[in-house]
């Protein structure tokens, strides 16, 4: 391509509190994080348009730490720009999206396809009295007492290669094979226990099924053995409950060393593009 | 009294969002916590009204994670009631503000005057893309990097009982001499510091008045030696900057032994009461 030439593949590092977005990805009438994102950086860089692609399309009300998204932009622009795009980018943005890193993306790079891994939180507060008022906005608050040993249990028999098309909103031709690389709950404070949720990617609604799912465990609603029986049906399951987006966040993103960044992006994409239009929560 | 015979005294901790509050103090048509709690208070206890009395009268946008308050009810109310008023209250107070417990105050407990000291924390980003969007609510952004060292160069020298009439609002006849216990930052993570002020009480705007000027140091604006030299002045000083509440929490107030908590309230009275209106920040 021709384009390749004259334009800089930019990484961008992103965090946003995801309570007043729908969600990332743009759509006409509604404020998302895409949507801010890519005026912004028209608006700093004096473009007429950006177009961002990220590493995991939150949901509505989903937060997150370690977004990683890229833009393609004119060399020229990013020459006589450089490093000030970051300071001009905070003055321009809405305070409930921050851009914390801009730098030139190493060739090969793919946002969306390259990375290793999406690590989420999702935390959890079943104190009595609710949530601490500072945390209200990305903390959920469970009112019954958990039990994160039975979590864990549970969480254990989830872990691996498997199809978890039991916790995917179905979509047409998609497959829901996924490598679930890490499940497993601490309680962090007295009544704040959180979540991490680890895999090479994520079917839709994924993270929050499961979420849902071990909560019932922790609560005593299900035995420890459940969760396993519903992911060994591969079926939808209609008694699997999708808990709230207000307690989930992703917080990293795990690109390969340099010289993997464009294999890992081709490979994910014969494994994943094709059957599936890949969209990872 | 005789109304010491019928009533008890619960103590209430208590944590808020102090971001939508004009304060901790009741106002006319203003949104309060003490206003949000006397009527939580009333309408779950089913009393006519609630008199609620803080540790620290936090002003408007300050938050609390630890503040304490007490409210005296009839005795009968109470053992009607009990525990279950915590999980009551969860229903019935905003989500802004909650109370995390609440029990019979021992003999001799005055939430205000029974305090050895109060410590807030104020929490500070200067990172160059600004604060970290599910923090915004209480860290205060400063454009320009701060040195902790020389902060805390600065602070050593306040440390102790001295007249703060520098960093306080002036209120006729009252004292203000403070014993200012323990104010020290530390850089908590690459961008967030944090300082801790820690004192037997403050007179109003002196925990953010002793924060604009150290972090005048912080940044290079102010040398080492200006903060001591401003307090030896002992008169207000239109130099002084006082920062902005978002940034700063009440995280605790600590109580003496039970039995020494009618003495030290009855001491802090004497010390304080007369000369002084008492208003603790």
């Amino acid at each position: 391509m021709d384009e390749n030439e004259t334009t800089v593949r930019l990484r961008l590092d992103i965090a946003y509190d995801g309570t007043d977005f729908s969600g990332w990805a743009t759509q006409p009438t509604r404020r998302t994080v895409q949507g801010e994102l890519e005026s912004a950086l028209a608006k700093v860089l004096r473009l007429p348009s950006a177009s961002v692609t990220c590493a995991g399309r939150t949901d509505a009300g989903v937060h997150a730490r370690g977004q990683v998204a890229q833009v393609d932009v004119p060399v020229a622009t990013w020459e006589s720009e450089g490093e000030r795009v970051l300071r001009r980018l905070a003055g321009v943005l809405p305070r409930d999206v921050r851009v914390n890193a801009v730098r030139v993306a190493p060739p090969g790079f793919d946002a969306r396809f390259s990375p290793l891994f999406r690590r989420y939180v999702y935390r959890v507060s079943d104190a009595p009295y609710g949530v601490e008022p500072l945390r209200r906005r990305d903390v959920l608050w469970h009112r019954h007492p958990v039990d994160v040993d039975r979590m864990n249990e549970a969480a254990a028999l989830l872990v691996g290669e498997h199809d978890f098309a039991a916790f995917c909103k179905k979509r047409e031709g998609a497959t829901t094979i996924r490598e679930l690389l890490r499940l497993e709950w601490v309680r962090e404070e007295q009544y704040l226990i959180a979540g991490t949720i680890q895999a090479d990617a994520f079917c839709h609604n994924m993270v929050r099924a499961l979420v849902g799912t071990l909560l019932a465990v922790g609560d005593g609603r299900r035995g420890v053995e459940w969760p396993g029986r519903v992911l060994g049906a591969a079926v939808r399951d209609s008694s699997v409950h999708v808990v709230g987006p207000q307690g989930l966040s992703l917080e990293e993103v795990r690109y390969p060393a340099d010289e993997e960044l464009a294999g890992r992006a081709s490979l994910t994409r014969r494994v994943r593009e094709l059957p599936c239009k890949g969209h990872a929560e």
